[in-house]
């Protein structure tokens, strides 16, 4: 690495990692320089032709080896298996974070592998198709979606700005959000759809008619049983790395649907409001652009100034500020609050959250805080 | 009505009745006058400027006038009404269809109001979309879809020809089923999907969470509560007119859900491998052209032909053969029965049971048949 490159490596070069380096390239940091691994050869020569990568590794210390930045894009429970590899070969002062789709898990597993001095800020874009695999990376794959961040509490905040500018980068809104909030709010959103999708698709295919059924399933069936073609390993490592979370949703999943026997049993005015009721708050859901802002290509240098300054020291404080400035436009969506409104209110919480850490630790330093109230 | 001129009569201009007339006029058969009708006079004006339909009526009497085939595309518990005030005015020797969800249900109210010398072919094309009305109307809805066919048992097979006409007509595969097959089969990949959907959303929607969750809510979410965007009136009616069916299905769904609970909280090989076998399942589900076979335009001229065969009398057996016969195409796609077979063994069925019914008549007029065995 000459002083002129930065170095970012990429483990996993499916679908996620293989689309966050075409965004990367896409975005044309110069001075950037994209090693990749993916246990799979001939996935990581792909990604090189492909240009999602500059250069192939052969293992994972290999590709961490100097790096500003590490990107951990394997499946969550393979996650564990490539920090511990990586670990020994980790650059003091380097970042590294991940894509998967739980986070609790994953910053324990940081939290317990990682060398002191090596920040982890946890990461989980919300993008994703049912294909999988480097054939069908793209991109824009990651534009104007949400990018969820779980900072661990020791990341420096520089390590947080480095990460925040690959979200820049490859056309993401930031959200931070604490991890057990996080893995809550996905079991909901995310894999309770893929356990109903996933059992609806098997319960239909594996009954007696399906042979007779298939040819009269039209795109209803087809868009509500997405997700069961999603990459099985994924799958079954956020049931797993989930668990608590998602048992919960599908325990309140099976109570709405014995409500929905009773209405559709008794059939009155209520089963019909209940599907006009719904109709109206899905509109209501769909118009709210929910990852709206354009990220204008001036704030992509942003993520090399951010790489450089990792291995810069600047007073925390200063950047702390420029961090989690307010905004100054408004927000212009009416009385709902928008992104904007949402996002300044997660910097000012992650803030106030930072800052109280801060505090503690110079607490510390001085001697015993004394007793509260 | 000229004698060079052929009346269709489109009752429901809504997105499948809208998606009809279109893909009728896209079909550029001379001859043929389409006349349309729907309760909200602005959607009339409106199914006229787009070219859906050539002549707007004021009521279902003068739509349905002189007509030789009406199609009534409204939502099912609707039909009843239609066809009730249709009766009085409708031609001996036409030919009515539907485009309802649920078959059974209909055929019963088509036997019922229906003047004998009307044929009743019920039909339900499976496609759709989750925005309704004329707006969103479109000539190819039905371009490659299976379109099913429940014929009433009385009818007359030159009925069952037009109306196969109008299905090629507007590019699409007809299939014919019996209407509590149809219903069975339905309630598992159509109905319960709306079911699913609709509780899914309801259930995240309603969580006090929801206002921090919809920013996670990506593509997975809003492609598996897609259909809870439907419109009310027709989810209801399908729930109602389907209720046992449906009922049985989503029993079935909470026992997969509590097996998939277990799975889930064992977190063994057999969750993995769940999700294994159902991305393979779902992938062949996916590769198999469910309705593929390419409508040759040189098909379209026989639905004026079956418009006008529907008031000249011919030799009924020679006609069933014509309808029936095998195509001379061998299928081509290997081990598993194709979309041909299919359709070449419903029609074999169907023939059949036409044959037995004719016998019946037969012997009826012979005297009592000879007991059995």
């Amino acid at each position: 690495m000459t002083a002129e490159t930065h170095r970012i490596a990429i483990i996993g070069l499916g679908l996620i990692g293989g689309s966050l380096g075409l965004a990367l390239k896409a975005a044309r940091l110069r001075g950037v320089e994209l090693v990749g691994y993916d246990r799979d050869s001939e996935t990581r020569t792909k990604a090189r032709r492909m240009g999602a990568i500059d250069r192939e590794a052969r293992d994972v210390g290999e590709a961490v080896s100097g790096a500003s930045m590490v990107i951990v894009a394997t499946p969550i429970l393979a996650i564990r298996e490539v920090l511990r590899e990586a670990a020994p070969h980790l650059t003091e002062g380097s970042v590294v974070t991940d894509t998967g789709s739980t986070k609790a898990a994953v910053l324990g597993w940081a939290r317990e592998l990682l060398p002191s001095g090596v920040h982890f800020v946890g990461g989980h874009p919300m993008a994703g198709k049912e294909t999988q695999g480097i054939d069908h990376a793209e991109a824009d794959l990651f534009r104007e979606r949400a990018y969820c961040l779980c900072p661990d509490p020791d990341a420096d905040e520089r390590a947080v700005r480095a990460v925040l500018g690959l979200v820049h980068a490859v056309g993401a809104t930031p959200l931070f959000i604490d991890p057990e909030e996080h893995d809550q709010y996905v079991a909901a959103v995310s894999h309770l759809p893929l356990v109903l999708a996933t059992a609806l698709f098997t319960l239909v295919r594996g009954s007696t008619g399906w042979q007779e059924m298939a040819p009269l399933a039209a795109s209803g069936f087809r868009d509500t049983t997405r997700l069961a073609s999603g990459d099985p390993e994924m799958s079954h490592d956020i049931c797993i790395t989930n668990r608590e979370a998602l048992l919960h949703w599908l325990d309140r999943m099976i109570g709405e649907l014995y409500r929905y026997r009773r209405l559709i049993a008794e059939g009155g005015a209520e089963l019909f409001e209940t599907f006009a009721r719904a109709q109206l708050d899905r509109d209501a859901f769909l118009s709210r652009k929910v990852v709206g802002r354009e990220q204008p290509q001036v704030e992509l240098p942003d993520f090399k100034d951010a790489l450089v300054s990792l291995f810069i020291g600047r007073a925390v404080s200063e950047r702390m500020r420029k961090l989690t400035e307010l905004p100054e436009k408004p927000a212009e969506t009416g009385g709902r609050p928008s992104r904007e409104d949402r996002t300044t209110r997660l910097a000012r919480l992650f803030r106030e959250r930072l800052e109280r850490d801060l505090q503690r630790e110079l607490d510390k330093d001085q001697g015993p805080a004394p007793p509260r109230g």
